[in-house]
């Protein structure tokens, strides 16, 4: 008897409208993707480039006009004003059933935006547990329960937490957190991986947000 | 009979290791301040601009050989491993006497340094009432109490609370705050000024950190 095997989800990636990725390493998840979504104006960047997204979501007001013009079929426009045009794309992807997500573009250019997106890791981690920011320094996931993650000996990490009475425990990191309530960003990081995986663990709420650095930048 | 005015204290720059500034608008800081003291690995990027520091500040583990030698006498070398280097860099400059501070560079490159950069306006704040992080996109300042920003009519504004039980209310925003708890950093970010100033009241453990665009900036 065979047991039908789930069969593992594409990859879509999300390209933000931040700084496009500049490393090839980075930049390999653009041509691995199933899928290409971008936040409105980001589809320019990723046309330059030479691959073409599927879909462009968000107000669409930063899309040239001959852009929604040769895009036009291909334009998803949402309006409202409660959400930036990351938010409406995890949105629209997740109304899709497309749960394999990576961001791609988040950060750089205006600080306030890459603040904005990185937090949304924590709305959208528990419908979307593989959910990552990759960026050329590094990737920036958020977990909402004591977890085991996987990373290289010696690679910096850093733990930012939404709420300070938080009191976060981990192993296998340089710098042992115990207990650890974090009221100011700088607290956590800088932090250093001793082994292949580190373990947190956490009491009061989440999530928490976790930066790894890519082992190839300073 | 004439009262001594108390003079202005002269400006001090403090270049941290991220982003060196490209808008000329933030790169005249560097021309109008009185010293320009560099973190660690910043002081390279100074002299290719073509300016000296005055000291470089830092554990100087990132200043090339040949730099220390050319910059020696000028290095102030703080080894613990509490805090990175703009936190000594801000501790060494007010050790002095020097309140008027103003920090570059401390944005870009890795996402975690940006974290950690920003939120030590807030360490900071009520020793150095003026102090600002500017970059290409805007600036950053932290408040420790209900206070009135100037600023353009139009301009964006995003607030960010490090402490989620933190109620604040707004006026002169286009979106105001009513007693508004933030548990995300993208809750009310995009925001926009109404006026030449707006102001912000809060209850609750501070400070707020306030991020101003740039009005040249998209």
């Amino acid at each position: 008897m065979t047991v039908a095997q789930p069969r593992e989800e594409p990859l879509t990636v999300i390209l933000a409208h931040g700084d496009f990725p500049q490393r090839p390493a980075v930049q390999q998840y653009l041509y691995a993707a199933k899928r290409i979504i971008c936040c409105d104006g980001a589809a320019a960047d990723l046309l330059q480039f030479g691959l073409q997204p599927e879909l462009v979501v968000g107000d669409l007001d930063s899309l040239p006009a001959a852009l929604s013009e040769k895009l036009s079929g291909r334009l998803v426009r949402i309006s409202e004003q409660q959400s930036n045009d990351l938010s409406k794309a995890l949105r629209y992807c997740l109304a899709q059933g497309w749960t394999n997500l990576l961001i791609l573009g988040a950060t750089g250019k205006r600080e306030d935006h890459t603040l904005g997106n990185i937090s949304l890791l924590a709305d959208f981690c528990r419908q979307a547990p593989e959910l990552k920011i990759i960026s050329d320094y590094g990737l920036f996931l958020a977990v909402q329960e004591p977890c085991t993650i996987p990373c290289q000996t010696g690679q910096q990490v850093s733990i930012f937490s939404l709420h300070p009475d938080t009191a976060i425990t981990s192993t296998g990191l340089r710098y042992p957190l115990q207990e650890m309530r974090l009221t100011r960003w700088w607290q956590a990081t800088l932090n250093e991986a001793c082994g292949n995986t580190f373990t947190l663990s956490f009491s009061g709420p989440g999530p928490l947000l976790l930066f790894l650095a890519s082992p190839e930048t300073p």
